[in-house]
C-alpha cells in the first residue's frame, strides 16, 4: 500500500542528484535513487516516468506560470513588459530550496549529453509557450518570436547568477536586470 | 566489396522521404530505406549513424560555413553585419535539389516528435557555434547570444519561404529580407 510522502519528489531528486555526482547520471539507477530516498521504485514512477524528466521536471508548471503572467499583464504593456510580468511569475516556482539544489543540478546537465539535450528541449519548448502566450495578446512575429527568446535568453542568464554562490539577490530582481540587459544589448547590434 | 556510388548520399535521402511519407517515419527500416534507393545497408552506414541523423545531415558542414562567414566579415562589421555574412555563407549549402526536398523534409519532421527534437538540437547547435564565432570577433555577451538569436530565427523564417510552392527568391535574398524583419521588430519590443 502507497504510504502519504508529502516530500517525496523533493527527495527523490536530493537523492538523484547527490548519486549522479558521485557516479555518474549513467550508472545510477531508479533503483538507487529510491533507496537513497528511503522510498520505493513505485513511488519514484508515481513522480517521475524516468531518470531523464527528473532533473527537468516541473516543466508544465513552468509553462503554465508563462502564459499567465504574460496573459496578466495589463492591456497597454508592449511586448517586453508581458515577457517581464511572465518571467516575474515564473520566478514564483523557484524556491529557495530550488536555489540550493541549483550548483548540484548544473554540475550533472553539463556532465551529461543526454541531460543537456533534454535540457535545450526543456528550454526550447517555454520558449514557444512565452511566444504562443505573446500571439494572444495580439503580438504578431517576428516580434513575439523574438520577445520571447530575448525572455528567455534573460533568464537563462539571472538563473546562472541565482545559483552562484555569494549571490543573496532575489530571481525576480535578477531577471528584470537581465532583461533590461539584453534589451540594451540590441542597440549595439548596428 | 564497396562500390563508388558518387550520390549515394543524396539517393539514401530521398529513398528515406518517400517511404517516410508512404509509410510514416517509425515503420521504416534503414534496409528498406538501402533497398529503395538500389543500395546496401553497409553503405547506408557509411554515410549516416542511424535512421534519425539522416535527416539532420550536414550539421558539421553548416557550422563551419557559419563561422567561416562570420570570421570572414571585415573588421569593421557591425554585429549583425557579421550574422548576416554568416547567413550568406551558409545558404552555399542549399543547393536547388535540397529545396526541391523542403516540403517533403518538412513534412517528416512535422509527423514525428523524434525528428523534432532532433531537428530543434541542430538548430539550438548551429545558433551556439554562431555565437561562439561572434565571441571571437570581440563581441560580448548578451550582445554575441541576441546576435545569433536573430540570425536563427531570421534564417528559420527565410528558409520557410524558400521551400514554399511558388517562392522563387533566391535564399540570400530571403535571408536578407528576413533578417532586416526580424532587425526592424526590436524597435516594436518597447
Amino acid at each position: 500500500m502507497a504510504r502519504w510522502e508529502p516530500d517525496a519528489r523533493d527527495r527523490l531528486v536530493r537523492a538523484a542528484l547527490d548519486l549522479f555526482g558521485e557516479q555518474g547520471y549513467d550508472a545510477t539507477t531508479v533503483a538507487q535513487i529510491a533507496e537513497r530516498a528511503g522510498l520505493t521504485k513505485s513511488t519514484f514512477f508515481r513522480h517521475f516516468p524516468d531518470k531523464r524528466e527528473l532533473l527537468v521536471a516541473g516543466q508544465d508548471t513552468l509553462a503554465t506560470l508563462l502564459t499567465e503572467g504574460a496573459a496578466g499583464a495589463p492591456d497597454s504593456a508592449t511586448p517586453m513588459e508581458a515577457v517581464l510580468a511572465a518571467l516575474e511569475a515564473v520566478t514564483a516556482a523557484f524556491t529557495p530550496d530550488r536555489r540550493e539544489l541549483g550548483p548540484k543540478l548544473q554540475a550533472a546537465i553539463a556532465a551529461n549529453a543526454e541531460l543537456q539535450e533534454r535540457d535545450t528541449l526543456k528550454q526550447v519548448g517555454l520558449a514557444a509557450v512565452l511566444t504562443e502566450a505573446l500571439h494572444r495578446r495580439g503580438i504578431p512575429d517576428p516580434a513575439a518570436s523574438l520577445a520571447a527568446e530575448i525572455g528567455m535568453l534573460a533568464f537563462k542568464r539571472a538563473y546562472a547568477r541565482w545559483v552562484t554562490a555569494g549571490e543573496t539577490a532575489e530571481l525576480a530582481t535578477l531577471a528584470r536586470e537581465e532583461l533590461h540587459a539584453v534589451q540594451s544589448a540590441t542597440s549595439t547590434l548596428t
